[in-house]
C-alpha cells in the first residue's frame, strides 16, 4: 500500500468515513468550532437521499439541529407529536408524552435530516466526497492516520488527519479495523423484519400508532399529507413481490381493527421494503486514532426509534471530546467518550429490545407469550408510572430537568 | 363411584379443597357473612406449617387479614417494608416504595400466615379436615356437587354443596376437572430453580435485596432477628447434598459482592431446598359448579413475590361472587369472578416474568443479555418512572388512591 500514487493530498484535524447523518452532523460540529474536516461515503448523495429510513427525532435533537444552525426546515415542516399511540386488544391508549414527561418528539425524515446537513455542510464550506470507491484506512495505530479514496472523477485521494471517525453506518468496515482479538462484539438477531411501504394516502392518524395484534405488530407512520410510512412484522425472508397492495393494506387493517371501528385509509403502495434489523454494540468505540460513531458502533431494532437518535448523540458527545482532545487537553480527553456515550447505548438497547418484544409476535411464540404481552401492555398503559416509563425512553430521556 | 359407603354426610354451601391460605381465607371470608365451608386438605396441619412458602404481603392484604378478624399478629410480628434494594453492577440502588407509591409491604411467613386462619378457623367453629386421603370431586357439572374423602381417622365423609373451590395449590388435581378439551394452559418453564435456605444468622439487611450479578441471582431475605431466609439462582436439578455451608456461603457472598463493601452476616445453614418454578394459568377459573382459586388456577415464579398474595386477591374476589350466587342474584353472579381475576392474573404473570427476566442470569445467555440486563436496570432505577412502574407492582397495584 505505501506505493500507491495518490493524485492529491489533503490534511485536516478530522477525517469522517461515512456521510450519513452522525458524519454530517460531527462534521458540523467541528466546523463550527474552526475545526476542518474531510467527510467520504461510498454511497452518492441521490443514493441516501432516496433511501428510506427512520422519521422519529428527539426534541434534544431538533434543538441541536436548529441551534447549531443546520437548518430550521424542520421547524416549518416537521410535525411535533405530543404523543403516541399503543393499539392493543382493538383499542387504543394514547401515551402522552407532554403530559407525562414534558417531552415530545418530531416526525421529520432522516432523508430530510441528511438533505440539510449536506447542505448546510456545502453552504459552510465543508468538503464531502459522495460516491467515492476503495476507500482505506491506514496508519490508525499512529497518530497520523491517513484515509485514501478514489473520487467520482477517478482522482485518487489521501486525506491526512489526527483522528479517523468511523461513522460508516451498521455495514461499516471501519469497525473491521479493530482486531479481532481486541474488540467484543454483542449481538442478537430475531426472528421476524419490518415490511416497510410508502403508500400515496391520506393520513390515517395524527400520531404514530403502535399495533400489537394476533396476527403480529404494526407501525402507521406518516410521511406527508398525501404520501403515508407504514410497516407490518413480516417473515425475515419476506419478498416484496409477493404483496400486491390488496395484501398490503389487508393485512395491514386487520393488524389495527378494533372496537372502535379504526381503518386505514388507503391508497397506491409506492415503494416496498423489507428491513432486516438486529441488536448489535461493538466495544471499544475507539482505537488508537479511530473512533467509532452511530450504526458503525451499535445498531438497534427499529421499534422504539433510537437509531438516528443515538447516532446524533454519539457525535454530540464526540464533538466535545475531539475539540477538547485538539485543541486542549490531548488525546486523553478522548478517553471519555466511550462511558458518556456507551450508558445511553446500552439503555437504549434494552428499550429497543423490549419495544420489540412487547409489541411483535415471536413466530413459534406459545398462547402463554401472546397473553403476557397483554398483561404487559396493560401494565404499561395501566398507570402513569407505567405510561411515563415508556415516554421517558422513548424521548429520549432528555437532558432537560426531570419531572 | 355411586356405590362406595360412606360413614358422614354433611351439607354446606361450599366445599373448599385444600386447607392453603387462599382455601381457609375463603372460608373465613364465607363465614364472616354466615355461609358454612367444609375444607379439606391431604396434608396435615403440621406439614403445611413447617413447609417454607413465600414471605412478602402486599399492605391491602395485610389490611384485610386485620380487619376481616383473622388475627392481628401480624402487626406485632410481621415488619413492615418501605421498599426494597435492587443490587446490580456490585451497587446498591433502593426503590423507595412508600416515597414513590405510596405503598408498603409486610414481611410475615407464609407459614405464619397460614397458622393464623387455621387458628381463627378454629376459634369460629369452621370445620377443616386436615390429613385426608382419596379426595373426589363428584357432579361439578350438576348444582349438586360433591365431595368424598377419607378422613385421618379413617372415616369416609361425604361433603354435598352448592359450589366445590379447587384451591389445591400448584399441583391441584381440582383443574384437571376441568375436561381436556374445554379448557386452556398457559405455561412456561424456566431453565433455572431457586435455592432457598434457612439460616441462623443475624439479619444482614433491613429490608430484602434483590441481587443482579454475573454469577447469578440472589434475593437475601429474614425471618426474624436470629433466623434469616435466603435464595439464590441455581441448576432445577440441583442437589442439596452438595451445598455444605462454606458453599452456600461463598455462593451467596459472591452474588452480593460490591464496591460498598457489603457482606452477608453467616451462620449455620438449617435448612436447604431446591425450589422449581414456573409460569401457568388454567382457563376457565370456573366449570360448572367447580371454582377455581390461587395456585390451582395460576402458579408465578417467585421473583417478585406475587404467589400468596395473588391468592389472597383471588379468595377477595370469589367471595364476594360466591356470597352473591348463594344469596342474591343465583348462579349468574360467578360469571364476574373470572373477568375480574383474571386482569390481575395476567399483570402479575407479567411482572413475575419480568422480574425473573430482569434479574437471573441465562444459561447459555450471550454477553449481550447480561449488558442489556445491565441497561434495563440502569433505566429501571434511573428515573421515578422507572422506581415507581416497578415499585407499583411489586407492591400490588393497591387499591387506595392512584399517585
Amino acid at each position: 500500500m505505501a506505493d500507491v500514487t495518490v493524485d492529491t493530498v489533503a490534511s485536516v484535524p478530522v477525517a469522517v468515513i461515512g456521510a450519513g447523518p452522525a458524519g454530517l452532523m460531527l462534521a458540523h460540529l467541528l466546523g463550527r468550532a474552526g475545526v476542518e474536516t474531510i467527510v467520504v461515503d461510498t454511497r452518492t448523495r441521490r443514493e441516501i437521499e432516496t433511501t428510506q429510513r427512520a422519521g422519529i427525532l428527539e426534541a434534544d435533537a431538533v434543538r441541536d439541529l436548529v441551534e447549531t444552525g443546520v437548518s430550521d426546515r424542520i421547524l416549518r415542516e416537521g410535525h411535533e407529536h405530543e404523543g403516541t399511540e399503543l393499539r392493543f386488544g382493538g383499542r387504543p391508549h394514547r401515551i402522552d408524552f407532554k403530559e407525562l414527561v414534558g417531552a415530545s418528539v418530531w416526525l421529520y425524515p432522516q432523508t430530510d435530516v441528511f438533505t440539510d446537513l449536506a447542505d448546510a455542510r456545502k453552504r459552510d464550506g465543508g468538503t464531502v466526497h459522495f460516491g467515492v470507491k476503495d476507500t482505506e484506512v491506514l496508519d490508525i495505530t499512529t497518530d497520523a492516520p491517513r484515509v485514501r479514496c478514489t473520487a467520482v472523477d477517478g482522482t485518487r485521494h489521501e486525506i491526512r488527519a489526527r483522528f479517523v471517525v468511523g461513522a460508516d453506518g451498521s455495514r461499516s468496515m471501519c469497525r473491521d479495523l479493530v482486531p479481532e482479538g481486541r474488540r467484543t462484539r454483542y449481538g442478537k438477531e430475531y426472528p421476524f423484519a419490518w415490511f416497510g411501504i410508502l403508500a400515496e394516502a391520506p393520513t390515517s392518524a395524527p400520531e404514530l400508532i403502535y399495533a400489537h395484534s394476533e396476527h403480529g405488530f404494526a407501525l402507521i407512520s406518516q410521511r406527508t399529507e398525501n404520501v403515508q410510512r407504514m410497516y407490518f412484522q413480516c417473515d425475515p425472508n419476506e419478498s416484496v413481490d409477493a404483496w400486491p397492495d390488496d395484501r398490503v393494506w389487508e393485512t395491514l387493517q386487520a393488524r389495527v381493527a378494533g372496537q372502535d371501528g379504526f381503518r386505514l385509509k388507503e391508497g397506491p403502495v409506492v415503494e416496498r421494503t423489507v428491513l432486516r434489523f438486529r441488536s448489535f454494540v461493538q466495544e471499544p468505540m475507539r482505537w488508537g486514532s479511530l473512533v467509532l460513531a452511530g450504526d458503525a458502533a451499535h445498531t438497534v431494532p427499529p421499534t422504539g426509534a433510537r437509531g438516528l437518535n443515538l447516532a446524533l448523540h454519539d457525535v454530540k458527545v464526540l464533538s466535545d471530546v475531539l475539540l477538547r482532545a485538539l485543541v486542549d487537553t490531548g488525546e486523553a480527553a478522548l478517553d471519555d467518550y466511550q462511558p458518556r456515550a456507551l450508558q445511553r447505548v446500552w439503555r437504549a438497547q434494552n428499550f429497543s429490545y423490549w419495544m420489540t418484544r412487547l409489541l411483535h409476535t415471536v413466530p413459534g411464540g406459545t398462547p402463554f407469550d401472546m397473553r403476557r404481552q397483554i398483561g404487559e401492555l396493560d401494565n404499561v398503559v395501566g398507570t402513569r408510572s407505567g405510561r411515563a416509563y415508556l415516554a421517558e425512553q422513548y424521548t429520549g430521556w432528555p437532558t432537560r430537568p426531570q419531572h
